[in-house]
């Protein structure tokens, strides 16, 4: 087992994987950048070391810094978390190359998974129902046209170098597919440098269901059953359940068993996650994989008794899984609370948080790294708290996390408690009548507190 | 169901029970004294009757203004949680004539519970094993002399209006008889004017093992398996764990046997717990039976997935049990919290809380009602906080009491923390291998932090 552990990020997540670490019986290292050094990750650890200013390249993705802190600490493993350089392949190789373990995937593994145009080969190989579309890079603008009239309206077109909405359009009809063509190159061009497209069908009343999966160093995986993030602002997600209202225990059998199938065809180590887009019919597509731990994951860990990071390190260290599934016993919701203020087009609110007062009692669990008194740097992504509720029922689960956010108290800034407060009231989310289109038609009520 | 419960008590145990009514959606009256006006059972109650000063027989224990609180508000019952008038049976008679009903059990059932005397012998009626001794008072030294040769020596002595250990005397040998009963009953005379001796098998090496049930209004109980509770000072319980790691499947199947065989006998109504002491042998014996919620009551619900306020709610409103027993799933540990200086043999230290960070994350749960300003009363108990861990094995569950203990920080007072951070190392209590009389040879270590 390792003896010391750097943890390659900050905030909750840096917390989250020194509290088990600490529990079992592991020692850590943080490092942090100068806008953190009042972070609880920096306190909890047991070393800590600053690696640099704001912004990110050159402190938590500097690479060089990084490996300098955990030989200089003579650390045996990073976690890296999530974000920041959890899915880089160089890092992943320069960790091996200093005999450092990288608690994540190889940097084959993530190289084959990050690309979209692989990983869906991949998938497809391995027997994944992927979302029909064009083999790779569309050639040219005649080529679009037959794929499209291939696979039917509506379809999707995709930036290969795409993410966050970029050189996306959607294409209803054949007449309005010259004009997406075109505008969409341009876009991808100007964002990625790559103005290469690919097509694929337009998924309708999409769902964003994701399996959760862990692999061991000796080919086998399993499956944790499937977390539901269908409700996202900007393709981010803002709160998570599990099992899926939408669910059916046949449709969970046949996206684990395909999430199974997929690590093992790829020989995957560690905790990884399956995304799918789940159609209307219950039809699956796999969309990517994450290879790393999710920010959703205790979710999971509350309706399995599982604590993931645990085994994300048992398994870097060599420990065999048991190869059994895991299902919901429970339901759990998580509630990502940021620093924004949902009254404003969710504009971030940085800033000094003055009164801090967390929910507590039976079935509510929080992770965060903030306390009172701490000032939140404007340098980084928003979330400062996940708030989960776990109960026997999804109906308990919601009462149990209007009851929660009631009793949490920050003060000093915005945060996006009252958006949560309007959901759990929603008659749409309460049904479990929601897709990724969801947040389009949202709109926050008029303050009433 | 109940639209609006009244909860007649303060701190915690208050907190706890509007949290369950506001996931009901029954709503809340706080009943506070003068001292408690700034508590958050006050601020998160839907309604809050000042019921006058300290100290509680003004206020907590005043029949006439709880039951006048309960007439004003409406409600349509009273939560009495535990301690104060929980176990009342002069409250739970007068709720009953003035139309409210009591979430507990009833007059009658409290007075049989109640007595030490008819308790025992109802348990004997039931089949439930006591502790072999005389058939109530020893009406003479003879008397005594004989019943210690029928039972086998070592016996006790007690005082049959007893408490606190006045008046009790261990006996080893025959020969210690004569001056033991002379001057436990001097002593006892003095006390609580009445020299009234009972005797009993002196158990060897005792745990306290509680048995936890649940009655409903039909003649049906279950149980809920044990509690261990065994590390006390001064008969005050200090932290319990569930499942006790001195239990057998087999002794938690006939001690939960037992326990269903007593609650159903005297058709109990509600959430009870009998507790039992165990020998080392593992013969186990009834103590007495607690007609209320139990402070210790989290663990349990945390490892069976069980909300017992909720069950105390649903059975006091006439919904039946299914019957069915339940197991620990997982390992659960709880803290108490208290405002005492460990290091100054636990004298009580109130104040005012200038700082506290509660710690958070996989498998805590946190149960206060204090908040960082908030300045203890010198008036009530000492307890400011349960803090509860639970994680797959007993290890584990050590393991992350001393994380969360590690990150728990309340500054302007003393706690307990110091005190369990110590427990949590000690190599008997790690091994499980501790009984009653674990905090008599209990020494605290010097100040290390």
């Amino acid at each position: 087992m390792f003896k010391k552990i750097l943890i390659a990020n900050r905030g909750e997540i840096a917390l989250r994987v020194i509290r088990t670490c600490r529990e079992m019986g592991i020692k850590t290292v943080a490092v942090y950048s100068t806008a953190d050094a009042d972070s609880l990750h920096v306190r909890f650890a047991d070393e800590a070391v600053c690696i640099g200013p704001p912004p990110s390249n050159l402190s938590y993705l500097k690479m060089s810094n990084i490996i300098a802190a955990a030989e200089i600490t003579n650390a045996d493993a990073i976690h890296p978390g999530y974000g920041f350089l959890s899915e880089n392949a160089k890092f992943s190789k320069i960790c091996e190359e200093h005999g450092i373990k990288f608690i994540g995937a190889s940097a084959e593994m993530i190289e084959k998974m990050g690309d979209k145009a692989t990983a869906k080969a991949t998938m497809k190989a391995a027997g994944v129902p992927c979302v029909p579309g064009s083999d790779g890079i569309l050639e040219s603008f005649e080529q679009a046209k037959k794929v499209a009239k291939e696979i039917g309206y509506p379809v999707m077109m995709k930036a290969t170098a795409g993410g966050g909405g970029k050189g996306m359009r959607a294409i209803w009809k054949e007449d309005e597919l010259q004009k997406a063509w075109e505008s969409a190159r341009q876009e991808a061009a100007a964002a990625f440098g790559n103005d290469g497209m690919y097509m694929e069908k337009l998924i309708e009343e999409p769902r964003h269901i994701e399996i959760q999966v862990v692999g061991d160093q000796y080919g086998k995986a399993c499956h944790l059953s499937e977390r539901d993030c269908s409700i996202q602002r900007r393709h981010q997600k803002l709160t998570e359940e599990t099992p899926s209202p939408f669910m059916t225990q046949e449709l969970r059998d046949k996206m684990g068993e395909a999430a199974v199938k997929a690590a093992e065809y790829i020989n995957y180590e560690g905790a990884g996650t399956i995304e799918f887009l789940v159609d209307k019919h219950r039809n699956f597509y796999f969309m990517e994989m994450n290879t790393r731990i999710q920010v959703e994951h205790p979710i999971t860990e509350q309706v399995v008794d599982y604590d993931l990071i645990r085994e994300q390190i048992l398994v870097a260290s060599g420990v065999p899984i048991s190869g059994k599934n895991y299902y919901p016993q429970l339901h759990s919701i998580e509630c990502r609370i940021n620093a924004e203020d949902p009254y404003n087009d969710f504009r971030p609110s940085p800033g000094k948080i003055t009164v801090l007062h967390a929910p507590g009692g039976h079935g509510v669990r929080l992770d965060t790294h903030v306390y009172a008194g701490y000032t939140i740097p404007p340098n980084y992504d928003s979330m400062i708290a996940k708030l989960i509720t776990t109960a026997q029922t999804r109906e308990e689960a919601i009462n149990k996390m209007k009851r929660a956010l009631d009793e949490f108290v920050i003060e000093g800034i915005k945060t996006t408690i009252p958006f949560h407060r309007q959901l759990m009231e929603n008659p749409d989310y309460v049904a479990g009548n929601y897709t990724t289109k969801f947040m389009e038609d949202f709109k926050m009520e008029e303050i009433k507190e």
